[in-house]
């Protein structure tokens, strides 16, 4: 089972007045949304594979949170990729799941990534630690 | 290597103004400290394992702080623990780490422990996965 919570911010305007007879429902309209999501993985029954990556940040954005984008997109795109969970306060954790050893060697191969991973060293990262991790078993709750 | 990173917030109010012959050092005192570590945890050579613990929470405290803290010196005290590395962000992720198997089954049956799960699908987590990990292979920067 997968369990997704969502935070939602909707912000409205009033659409058109003029037209009174209108019902309700139309007289305003959806300006902005916002739309987090933050997910439990659903991960297969084990063995599968887990890289936790923790790390810290160097001060400012530096074009952290673009490259941070575009390689969760990335990543979704890898064969074998079955999810992440990342969390920032301070201290980062990522922890993403693989079916393979062979599906991580892979993406820590590509080259778009590597290219990631060596800006990361040179300025968004002052020190990570990553662990290649076999999950052995699973449980969860409700 | 460990990497340590703390955040410090300080306050000072004015302390003695009569004495204006004293030194400015003197004209402070530390009123409040609030002292946060946040830090990649020193691990062995692996193999070693990882507790990965995602959860999202209900709302309100209801006493998980109090439990939360407990709980974390409790589990510095139990043989083979190795450190723990959390962080929450409306999504929680709490990865331990042990020297067996053997020493996180016995910190899942530890009594205290256990009133402590039980009370967290009672009142604390509206939803959470656990995953026990051998950890293959690691490395870090810098």
């Amino acid at each position: 089972m997968a369990y997704k919570n969502y935070l939602l911010l909707f912000t409205f305007e009033n659409w058109n007045l003029e037209f009174e007879n209108y019902h309700p429902i139309f007289y305003f309209r959806l300006t902005t949304f916002y739309y987090f999501e933050f997910m439990i993985v659903k991960t297969p029954p084990p063995p599968y594979y887990a890289v936790i990556f923790t790390n810290t940040r160097t001060d400012g954005d530096d074009g952290y949170a673009t490259m941070a984008e575009k390689m969760d997109a990335l990543a979704k795109e890898q064969p074998g990729y079955l999810g992440v969970e990342s969390v920032r306060d301070g201290l980062g954790v990522t922890v993403s799941y693989w079916e393979s050893l062979e599906a991580i060697k892979n993406w820590k191969a590509n080259l778009e990534h590597l290219e990631a991973q060596n800006a990361g060293r040179e300025k968004w990262y002052s020190a990570y630690k990553t662990r290649i991790c076999k999950v052995e078993r699973d449980y969860e709750f409700p």
